[in-house]
């Protein structure tokens, strides 16, 4: 199926393999008159791009964005804006035990047989350089929630067995695991080489905070807005859980522990004493804090070697070397926020005639 | 939105109330010629109907379901297949607290934000009744399922602080909370009595296997068959967490123990030795089984005292007496095969085309 | 496919056969606070009803529609409202010679080679009755319209060779045929009982103008408003010709006798003074009237005899006798300007975010 | 909305503005395994390029296209395929005339009224540039029907007052006009010519035939196949009218001339003795030749003076000078062909699972 779009109103469609020409995105239905220029995208690209770092591929892509259309006079238009990516550093290398044989962890198998053959060049379309049309998309989106006061903090929580154990939000972009906590910053480094030493690589948790949603966003059956936050996020490579709130603590949990106490300041403005239910409620955001997290499995690309087969079914060995991240974690954090303001951003353009009064706004003047 | 569909061939869309006339769903894009009666989907129903046990509603509703259209000479015909439950015990009361205040833990202040008002007898549209379309669509689902060899096996994995320990399958649907183990479901029982005695309520985790699954359904990006599965179940009232496989405990592990490896038997039959990736690698099956678990909130509506605000944002206290389950676990295990059947059924409709010759078996005659 | 739904945000499901328990619409994402009543609908399943005139079926169907869901308090809720009519009139007979035989000019053989099989009873679903839904739809459409100054006139234009030389609006619910002209209805009826006595039937052209549909809406590519209205009037059985404005016309017009100028008023208010574009430019409404008209072949079902071919490809003769209009028109007037109303509903729906500004008016509170 | 993609399966995202850096297609769900290079998309595309003849704008843009995605080892992967087109004879000239007014018979004013501003060279979004994705994506169509041996045939039918008379497949592409009528062409010549002396413009109507389509493609409903075709077709720029088979001539028909008689031959083949169905019944294929018609309204760039006003809704005069075709039917032939195969596309691969045994072939293996 035509899978590589995302949204309803708000709608991105990516495109582009590892070793390909490019990567990019098409933004469609993004509201007309929002500022925009290249380096606003540039700056959410940059918080994913490789080589930053000692636990990131050593890949020199440089993952410069052009913007092909839809702006015009610093602003967008309402068409689509037109994103592209080139690729640049795709060393060459002999792929051939890669093409052969599947990697475990990896989706070459469920390729071939979905597809009948597959572009083994660096994973091609399941390669996590996929991301950048959505980091790029992201960024707009987040530029959209902005103006209407609505602000995403994201970060690395745990790594492997090391959780944060204080918050500072400062500190996130300050070390390069993304880590709102300097000390558990170190220790999950420590982690990670020993997980290198030993040519192994490493899980682990990312969550994402959104301040200042209002409420009445989201729907109450099949397009609930958690739900369309866990597709988004589940459909991150390599993403196999995700809460809402309390998430699986909520299963082990009571109603009187669990239920979020309604309160209301001087004006009658209503919010909630706890957030156990992380700023939604049957599908629709009730003004608190949205709060979730992502489970992010160990990097599968690991030099040790495997047991796997080939394409014909013969038993084989394989070791991955090459650029490979032994975590993904950090440079994940910025998706987990793109794909996150890409849903908020449709659910609040999806929402806007929920009431006969609202369309009236906008179409009697 | 249009947020009461599901699905993009296999499409349901479901509509009703808890104290309407009654609830009902449009399953359409099912393939004809499936042998269908009213009796294969009343099974699932009376799975989810309440008054089975002490730890459900004693609401006591029969939930006898009506084929409207889409059925001839005993098999779908291709065109929408249309259903309907009526609601018969729809006790009156007096639903002036439940108007007038938001119940912690309910959608009733998001829709009075979203919609302006709501229909608050018995939560609307926001009532677990509203899963009654989902269940008779997903009974005509896994029909569908078995006639490609793909069966569910869904169960209560925990309630509160109780998980099974044994699985037994025949045991399933051997005790009331629709646990594998019945010595935890007899624990699982204690706990819900002490609850009970706290007019207090418990959460749960619900896990479902699915076997038989072929390799190569589901898309690489957004459209991930994880992905929709998250979406699936996240999409049920009270679910706060979705994992696939190993989930939040891949985030803790390493590659070397992550990473399934593949194996093939003396035909070349591939299939992977583990399955910590639960059947999904790169939002492609991979032939093994899918397993996914969902973590359900404690039932909101509890007996005790609770703190909240009315309509016009004063202070105030609310008791929910009624019919109400100390849990909802064992209810909703059937919920969650119904939307993971849906998703089934619907990404091996959507994905029939992804080789040209696949077209060309359909196509050219 | 699911084919049975229409619409993004204002999305209809309808389900329902000529001879099975009855027919139905799902209406999803109507705004809340809509002012709705049984006998609202009613009204415009009137006329369509058959068995008003000897020029439609004999068949005697009250279809009286029932409220099932998503109204409260006499307003709608935002949550689906699910319309049903149950069939009564469903004279047992014969149809071993439909079953077994394609009927000229009927979908009865697609049928077969699509599905394998085919509920032969009537037409099944693509009996003229499928419409009972759009109609019921169509209705809550128009109120909903009404509310921001947009209001519907649809009418027969022509019956056969007979076209409309004056128009009338009071005159178009004076007779049985919808034509705005009393002296070309009288003509029209003298040429259907000619088709009658010589058990033929006769084709037709419905033209809708809407007024007061503020400019702006619509899309510019493939969501243009023109575009979707097109689709929503070819998807009415037996419509065979779509136009805008001048349509085929224009075809041989010059931009000079073609291009409508455009002035203002006093007030800067712009209008154009000519509409041969029929409302609507480069797929966004222009202010002006929409004008649209559909092309209704005659009726396929004529009791003379026709050459057709049996299910297992033998040479046949058929006649089909039953309960049959002679012409189709002047029920089918108001499906088209119920699927009018559908898609112009939509689109201003989902066009509500077309500017930054905009978004803020809904979500900045 | 996201108004800028096509499709279900087969889906098509276009972008780009006339005065843009170029202007794109992202094809999403072609099948893998369809062998593709960039000269099979550069053959659709020269058919619609500017400056091949005296009547079409003189603006030289060779139109290379890219292949960006999508396709490994010459085939497609499955994944989406993202070409573009850099734009590169974008005079610079004085906008400031079209910036202020509102050209009459374009989306100008719409486009204000909507988005609250626009690209106003040349047309921006709403040039007729925008149809390079659609043809480039359609050429994929076509290439992919013709290995399941459907092919089409589109021509110019009338420019004008001037029709064709007789039917040469051979001439269509020997004349610069399209048409399969060497004589026509001449006469269609003249009359264009007499339009440019008088700065006038023309329209015309464009046919397509599609040979060798399957029966049993589309839906009974709301996707109907006519009216997917027409909504595809409705969506060009300047086309104000579709017909499918007789279309309006089959509203002045009666049932005995309008229906086709079904034959077989000795195998059991069925087909039907006339077509004026055009090849569809009921919203299904039935395997007779599908025909459509296009009226493509006259060019509303005229050099002659127009009344109009400027966006502060004073009266002003305005001549549009440039290089503008002064008909632009002959280069949308290729336009309608491309999403007459796009929607023929689409609709085989959305209808490969309306029979269980379908879904049975392809996934029980």
């Amino acid at each position: 199926m035509a899978g590589s779009s995302y949204g309803t109103i708000f709608r991105i469609t990516t495109w582009g393999e590892s070793h390909g020409k490019g990567l990019g995105v098409v933004v469609d239905g993004c509201p007309a008159g929002l500022p925009l220029k290249a380096s606003d995208i540039q700056e959410y690209l940059n918080r994913r791009r490789p080589g930053r770092s000692r636990y990131s591929t050593q890949r020199t892509e440089n993952d410069l964005v052009e913007i092909l259309s839809g702006v015009f006079e610093g602003r967008t238009t309402g068409t689509p804006i037109s994103l592209m990516v080139r690729n640049t550093d795709q060393r060459s290398k002999d792929y051939s035990s890669i093409a052969g044989s599947y990697r475990p962890g990896h989706a070459d198998y469920g390729f071939d047989v979905k597809y009948g053959f597959r572009d083994y060049r660096g994973g091609g379309r399941s390669s996590g350089r996929e991301t950048i049309g959505r980091v790029a998309a992201g960024a707009i989106a987040c530029l959209l929630l902005r103006e209407l006061g609505i602000t995403l903090c994201t970060y690395t929580r745990s790594i492997g067995p090391v959780s944060i154990q204080t918050f500072d939000e400062n500190e996130i972009r300050n070390n390069h695991l993304n880590m709102p906590d300097a000390q558990a910053a170190e220790k999950a480094a420590a982690w990670l080489e020993e997980c290198m030493s030993k040519k192994n690589s490493s899980g682990g948790v990312i969550e994402c905070v959104v301040h200042g949603m209002p409420a009445g966003a989201g729907d109450p059956v099949f397009e609930k807005l958690d739900a369309n936050l866990a597709k988004a996020v589940m459909s991150i490579g390599a993403v196999k859980g995700v809460e809402i709130g309390d998430g699986f603590l909520a299963a082990s949990a009571t109603g009187q522990e669990n239920n979020d106490a309604f309160s209301a300041d001087g004006n009658g403005r209503i919010s909630t004493l706890t957030n156990h239910a992380g700023g939604i409620l049957g599908g629709i955001s009730n003004g608190s804090d949205i709060v979730l997290r992502a489970a992010v499995k160990p990097t599968p690309s690991i030099a040790s070697p495997q047991q796997t087969v080939t394409r014909e079914g013969k038993a084989a060995s394989i070791e991955i070397h090459g650029r490979h991240d032994p975590v993904i974690v950090p440079r994940a954090v910025v998706v987990v926020e793109s794909m996150t303001a890409l849903t908020l951003a449709d659910a609040l353009l999806v929402g806007m005639g929920s009431r006969l009064e609202n369309m009236k706004k906008i179409w009697l003047t």
